[in-house]
C-alpha cells in the first residue's frame, strides 16, 4: 500500500485548523495546547459532565489521555468517546503508564471499547494493553521497541484500528501495514509531555480526513521527528529544546515534510 | 475623559506587588502565574471550599477564568465572586468560551451578579454574554472585532463595568468612554492562554487603585500590545515568542508604557 | 560533621534516575516533571484513590505539596504519605502558603505525623509550621531569613528530619548540623514554581539514598544554586531565566556540583 505524500495532510490540516477537543492529564495540558497551536490545530480542553458531550459532538476530533486519571475524569472520558463514537468522530487514546496499577488497565479496557481511531504509546504501554507483561516503569517505558513491534500489530489487529508506537524508532500500523518513521532526538525524552502532545497532534492529523488514519498518524509521526531534529540541531538541553521544538514545528512546511520524512515499510514475516 | 499617563498604573504595580488571587483553568495556571511575576505583581492560586474566602478577602484583585469549568470550580468561583463583592476587591471575568455550552452560559449569567470590576473576552464571548450569536468556536474567537465593538459597549453599560475586548485590535470601553489599542504581534494567538493571563494582569492593575478602572485596564492591554510587538520582532515560533514575552512584561519600565502605548479614542455614533 | 562531595549525589541519580512519585499543585506540575526530566530522575504524577498507594510503594521517593489542594487531594497526599512511611520510602514536604489559612495548618499537621524525610519552604512557611507568626501573605515570604534560622532548627528537632529554609541565602538543618548555601539568582523568584521543583528535586536527591538526608538535601539546594546563577548569567528575564535554568541542571555534572556549590557551616549558640 503506498501513502500519499505526508505533506497532504499538513497543509489540510493548516487550511482546516480542526477543533481538537483534549481530555489530558494535567500536566500535559499546557504543553499539548502549545504543540496544537504550533502545528495550526484549534486546542480545547473542558471535562464537565454538564457540557462534555455538547462540546464533543462539535469537535472534529478527540484526544484523551490518562495521564492523571481519577474518577470525575475517567467519567467524563467515557462520555466523551461514547460521544465521538456515535458521531463517528474519530479520536486517539495515549494509555500512560497503563502497566503501572490495575485501575489504569481497567479504565483502558472500558475506553478501547468505544474504537479509538489510533491509540499511541510507547513499548511499555502497548505491550500492557495486549495483556503482556509491560515491565514498565512509572510513566518511562523500558521495554525495548524491536520487542514490542508484535504486540502493536496484533493491538491493531483486535482493535481495528491503527497503533504508533513510539521510542527510539517510531512504528505505526494498521495491522495490515507498518511502517517505521526515524528521527527525532535524544533530549526528546527529557522534556516531559511531549508524548502526550504528539497523541493530541496525531488527533488533529486524523481530523484533518485526507486518507486513512495509518496515513494521518505517519506524518504526525513524522512532523515529531523532522521537528525535533531540528530543535536538537540547536538546542543546549531540555529547556531550550522544548522551545525550538514549538519554533520548528510552527516553521515546517507542508514540502519539508513530505520530503524530509523518514518512513520506511516494516516487513513481518 | 483623558486618562493619567498608563506608566503611573505599571509604576504603582511594581511598588505594591499586589496579591492577585486567581481561581483559572488548568491550561492556563502556569503561565499566567508567570505573567503576573514578570510584570511585578504577586499570583496565588487555591480554591478550596474550606479557605477560598478566607484567602480572596486578603487579596488585592481576585481574577476568575471559566476554562475548564467544572461543579466544584463554579463553587469555589462564586464563593469567591461573592467574598470579593462584599469586600469591594475588584475582580475580573474572563469567560472563556462562553458561547461554546449552556453550561458556560448559565456559570456566567450566576457570576454576573456579583459585579465584575472588568470583563475581559475576545469578540465571541462578548457577543455570547450579550446574549448575540457568538459564532464561536471552541476557545477561538471567530467574530470579527468591528461586529462586537457595540456588543462590548451595551454589556459594560449592562454590568456598569469595563469590558476589554481583544482580538487583532484591542477595544476597551466603561459603557461612555471607548479607546482602541493596537499593538500586539500574529504570534500571540498561536501560543496558548495568553488572553488568560492578560485577564490577570488587568486584575493587577486595577488592583494598584490608581484611577478609575479604565485606565488601569487600558494600561494592562497596553503593556500586553508593547511585550508582544517586541517579542515578536525576535521570535522565530511561537515557543520564542512566549518566552521573548515574559522578558519583554519584565523589561518594560513605566515610561516606556507612557511613550509607546498606541491608545486612540473611539468614537461611537 | 563532615558531608561527602556533593558531586557524589547527582552521579548516583544520574545513574539510578529514581522514580519520583510527586502529588503537587496544578501551577507545579509541568514545571516540576521538567525539573526532575532535566536534572536525571523520573516523575511521576498521580494521585486517584484506587492507585495512589499501589504506585506509592514501587516509587523510590515521593514528593507532597499543598500548593492547590482541595479535599481529595488532600486525602490522596495523606494515604500516599502513609504507605511512604510505612514502606520506608523518603519523603518531602513543600507547605506551600501554611500561614496562609487555617485549612493549610490543619492539613499539614496530620501530613507531619507521617515522618516526613525532608521540609522546604520558605522562611514564612518554616515559622508558620513552629506556630509562630509567619507574616506570610499568599505564597511569597516576607519573613527574612536569619530570623526563621532558629525556627528550621526547632522545627527539624521537633520532627527529627531535615529542614531546608530556602530565600535570598538557602539554610540545611537536621537539627543538629546547619549549612548555608549561597548562589542563585535574583530572578528566581519571578519564575513561578520554581521552590515547587525544588523540593520534588530534594526527593530525587534524597532517593539516592548515597548518605543521611542531610547531605542529599544540600546536594539539590546546591544543584538548583549553580544552576540558577549559571542562568541568570545569560538571562534577560524570566522567561529565558527558566529555560537556561532546565538547560543549566541538565548540563551540570557532578565535579561541577561538588566544585561550585558554596556550602557554609552554620554555628548557632
Amino acid at each position: 500500500m503506498s501513502l500519499r505524500p505526508l505533506g497532504d495532510h499538513l497543509e489540510t490540516l493548516r487550511t482546516d485548523s480542526p477543533l481538537v477537543h483534549c481530555i489530558t492529564n494535567y500536566v500535559a495540558m499546557n504543553s499539548t495546547a502549545n504543540v496544537l497551536l504550533a502545528a495550526g490545530a484549534s486546542p480545547a480542553m473542558l471535562h464537565a459532565p454538564e457540557e462534555v458531550a455538547e462540546f464533543t459532538a462539535i469537535s472534529a476530533a478527540l484526544s484523551i489521555n490518562i495521564g492523571t486519571i481519577s474518577s470525575h475524569w475517567a467519567d467524563a472520558m467515557l462520555t466523551a468517546v461514547a460521544t465521538a463514537d456515535q458521531h463517528a468522530i474519530p479520536w486517539v487514546l495515549d494509555p500512560v503508564a497503563v502497566g503501572a496499577t490495575h485501575y489504569r488497565q481497567s479504565l483502558c479496557q472500558q475506553l478501547l471499547a468505544f474504537n479509538p481511531c489510533v491509540i499511541r504509546g510507547n513499548p511499555s504501554e502497548i505491550l500492557a494493553l495486549c495483556g503482556l507483561d509491560s515491565r514498565g516503569r512509572g510513566v518511562d517505558s523500558t521495554a525495548h521497541t524491536d520487542d514490542a513491534i508484535a504486540a502493536a500489530i496484533t493491538l491493531a489487529q483486535q482493535q481495528r484500528c491503527v497503533v504508533a508506537m513510539t521510542g527510539e524508532q517510531d512504528i505505526v500500523t494498521d495491522g495490515n501495514n507498518h511502517y517505521a518513521i526515524a528521527g527525532g532526538h535524544p533530549l526528546m525524552p527529557r522534556v516531559t509531555t511531549l508524548g502526550c502532545g504528539l497523541s493530541a497532534l496525531v488527533a488533529a492529523f486524523v481530523a484533518a480526513r485526507v486518507e486513512a488514519p495509518l496515513g494521518a498518524t505517519a506524518a504526525a509521526l513524522s512532523c515529531f521527528a523532522i521537528a525535533g531534529q531540528r530543535a536538537g540541531s540547536t538546542a543546549t538541553g531540555p529547556g531550550s529544546f522544548q522551545v525550538a521544538l514549538l519554533d520548528a514545528l510552527y516553521q515546517l512546511t507542508p514540502d519539508d515534510l513530505t520530503t524530509h520524512s523518514q518512513l520506511e515499510t516494516v516487513d513481518v514475516f
